[in-house]
């Protein structure tokens, strides 16, 4: 596909469904998904107790030019993330409020940009949810053509116009498209056997015994001292 | 100039000047400069939500050593902000709840160091903004001639004493002395000019419409297509 | 020693000993030990304001695998500090609500940890103070043999089981076990000549008469100019 | 797709067409694709003068994990490249001359991987060529499933199995499978021109004259200034 | 102890273990050791094809001063390797070619340090071989005491005077005084293993077979498709 | 001053001046003119054994955009050595073996740029001597103005049009037009003493009695023990 490649048309996935995601979290649903599907550590929200799961409208950018951010704006429904990668490694300050103030216009739920952002006292005002690499005043430009809802990997995972982002306080998870009922389901089944874990461990109980690890341990070579100087010298 | 030169006398500003400066904040302010003079983004806030505008005392120290920390205290007034540069690459907590009550007492607007700090939790007590590289309780010695109010660079960007710094929670701009009326002149002219399309952006219109750039991007070769597999294949 | 060894005696302090560390704070008890035993200034806490000082109970873990986690908490005491090791730098995210939960139950003052936590929404909320190297979601496994209460080395410093740790806002230092005495002895000492000299900061006395600093400044060169460019052509 | 999925079939180029890229190289290759397309300049070659371009063989890791190198080896064919990603970020050293002498018994023309190698003066000695993260001694484990020849991130560029990898001392880049065909056509086109270029410049010509930038220059208001003072005071 | 500690007496090894362990190299001491002890990978030789194994003299060094490394040449002995560790990061040149010139003087076997070297040119010219955070031509002071042969963090690494440290071009490994006997005898084992292994997968047996892998992967769930396509549809 | 301004003059050395700095080399430069004027220790020759030292011409480009290097080598002369700074962190790989074509045709000595380069193993075999701050492949826009031969911050130094800028395997420092006089008088010193010195060491002579240091480190405090045992007991 060549740079200017816009697409209009992605799948979207019912509003209940993207809220039990975004009530999962990002932990729980990465596991689900078999620990896969994360965005680096570095991705990291400006402000905290943001929550948010939608569709990934996805934009791919030059380094220093936002451009295509307004190009963006205009396939964004309300609900979707805007999503946007970097063609090379760059921090300049991409977005700000103005460009926050229409995608809240339009409805979108939040961004997850692999670049700075600005304004960030502004957006917590307004309590727009970005993660970002991070902060920059850095102004850009726009000279560069670049594609919307094409595949991308942002923060070293991949995106595609339609999939589903969710993002809180412990980073971003991409789940394909046509992975997301399996992921719920999944992800259904964690919640429920953790809750009983919980307890269990809040009563004081150990997890060595919950899920009977001490029998491998011992075999693997475990071995208990009483004390330092007696394990040194065996 | 050698080590252990100490320059008395910088250019000051108005206050109401520095506190429209303030007020406009970094992204403006770098924008108003045509897009120079950031500090890199590494320089961040100890707390949320501080707000200064300042003529920058400079200081420029060994690694390691704080020594002339003292040395510039003298020579702060009352809004003024004190500018660290070291002479290479440090994270050491060169600043502490000791030096911020002297600089609180001479009426000092705040720090801007290219460096470490500590007692942060007592700096947010006092409400003392703090510009940084990182966050250390790495102690310092006094054994080394700097200088002070001399040409240095801080975080990447070039100050002189006198020079306005600029610092809110996006980051740290620096404007010249003699470009501030300038800068100022052209920060009260991308106030007024946001301000009109933040509405319209907020009422929905988009940005492609408002800045016409619909034919431009056109003509580099943009192109829609409903579906991914259309874009593909085409 | 061998992977699987685990020391089930560590020394401890009285509870007085480290609640007076704690109010000491990192930045104090680091300059009370000679300016050492900071661990990397990337270690921050995952929420404002906690503070904490306990004896360390230590784990080595792989990179990517949290199992020693498990056996650790078993070891642990009320008022301890849990130090996990990884043999390689390792971002994963090896520690959330579950464990938290775990070792809430046992008492344990905190963790820390050179590796990823994640739920850093549920632990604020359960106030379990965590220092970490980042935040991620990253899930990890549970294979390989690690050490408990050994020596280790986290985050750049020594660490031994019953070690003292203190963790604020400005970090986290560890006090070798026979050494705390003499350390908290000069900690009283640094607290006691810096509130003077805090009154008299705030008095708006300079560092540089307080601490008699001018007569070797101006032996080692310092010299005063009025303007910067007397300075330049000197 | 779950862990521990291997595919067997992946499509492959014929020999010659490989060999054209290669010497076209990942600078023009990836200027061809329209400048996307590179993985993260971190990743280094281990000696200089390496030069490949190959099919992907793709495998996925945990950190600390390298069991599915192995499993990758039996996929691999003479010529391919083993593209090695790792599900989240890992220095640790997954790789020696052990699978070095395997992979070069299979012809295999050499390894890109998203995470560390080791023995690299044994490397060097069998001219095995490697792209790496970094250079780590750090063993790794043999206990997670992962996937061979399923979509992956490496470094910051997708993979898919078949795709074309080029690499050398500029770094590594990949072109879609189906891609390949436009992308040496264009590589051919550039390659031309720039031969020509080289020459003119190579003669003394200016790249301002060569490509008539002066009238656009002016246009966007490129002054010129016989003196910095003129400059400043204009 | 106190800053200012300088220890005169060290053990020492035979020589004829030394070259065995440096023959061995820092992957293989490092996987007979049960994978620990590694110094961060961060740690690079400044040369290519460097190899030493040498008892440990250390020095403790504060940010940007090099004083105690010319107490530590004096406390060298033929065959010593001089291992400096800094209180906090720091990247200043600490060692140049005079330092070299005195410590091959005194037939030290190379240098480990923490921090950056200089006159690099001449360090390879002389082929006096070092390990080190970077290169920088950052001079230093002399100030501030320090410590030498008391126990020290090292990139990561515990050292205590007369541990062997171990480095080549894959980095820098250490292993403890009392620990090299039995470390030397589990890295003759591996070596015998790693040959006979080495020359049935140079006759391209595979790993798979050559460990029995396969029944373990499939017992795991690992599942072979033909195609791309039958995986994501099953 | 603009985005867009060219500044045509610049002062320039004598040669004979410009190869005595080369041949002292950066470490000494950099002592000579008191520990300052270093660019950062990321920037690295593309090859060893380079070594310049010319006058600068200052280009300052926009990230992602190398229009600027174009108009800047209209302004190089025989010597000269360009030096590219960027208004913000940068890695695309700005420079490659045409515009090093063009720079030789001209008879400059070498790049130092703050970004990214390419075609390296071109540059090497021209022996185009390059310092960067890494080597891309990412391709750059032609777009936007920057300034030409206007003072300039790269990798953390000043530089204006005309300064010094010496470079080899230490890395780059830069002294200002002025200061060049007094600064090659002090490394002539600095030379001459130190090759006194180095004969003294080569000799088994000790820095600390060719320095006479012992009698300061007694009086700080500096203690001799036979033995760590007899340290820790002290």
């Amino acid at each position: 596909m060549k740079m200017g490649t816009v697409v209009r048309t992605i799948p979207r996935c019912p509003t209940e469904l993207l809220k039990e995601l975004a009530t999962a979290g990002v932990a729980t649903t990465h596991e689900a998904m078999g620990k896969i599907g994360l965005m680096q550590p570095y991705m990291r929200p400006i402000y905290q107790g943001g929550r948010i799961a939608g569709n990934a409208v996805t934009a791919l950018v030059h380094p220093g030019d936002n451009w295509m951010l307004h190009v963006a704006v205009e396939q964004c429904r309300p609900g979707d993330v805007l999503v946007v990668a970097v063609s090379a490694e760059n921090h300049d300050g991409m977005f700000g409020d103005l460009l926050a103030t229409s995608l809240k216009a339009h409805g979108v739920a939040g961004l997850v940009i692999d670049a700075g952002v600005r304004d960030v006292e502004d957006l917590r005002q307004m309590q727009f949810p970005v993660w970002s690499r991070c902060v920059s005043a850095k102004g850009t430009i726009k000279a560069t053509l670049g594609m919307v809802n094409t595949p991308v990997v942002c923060a070293g995972a991949s995106v595609r116009g339609g999939d589903i982002v969710v993002a809180d306080d412990d980073g971003v998870v991409v789940v394909p498209f046509r992975a997301v009922d399996a992921t719920l389901a999944a992800c259904r089944q964690r919640l429920a056997k953790e809750a009983t874990k919980r307890q269990r461990l809040a009563n004081g109980e150990l997890g060595l015994d919950i899920e009977v690890m001490r029998p491998t341990l011992a075999q693997l070579g475990m071995r208990y001292y009483d004390t330092l100087e007696e394990a040194e010298s065996s």
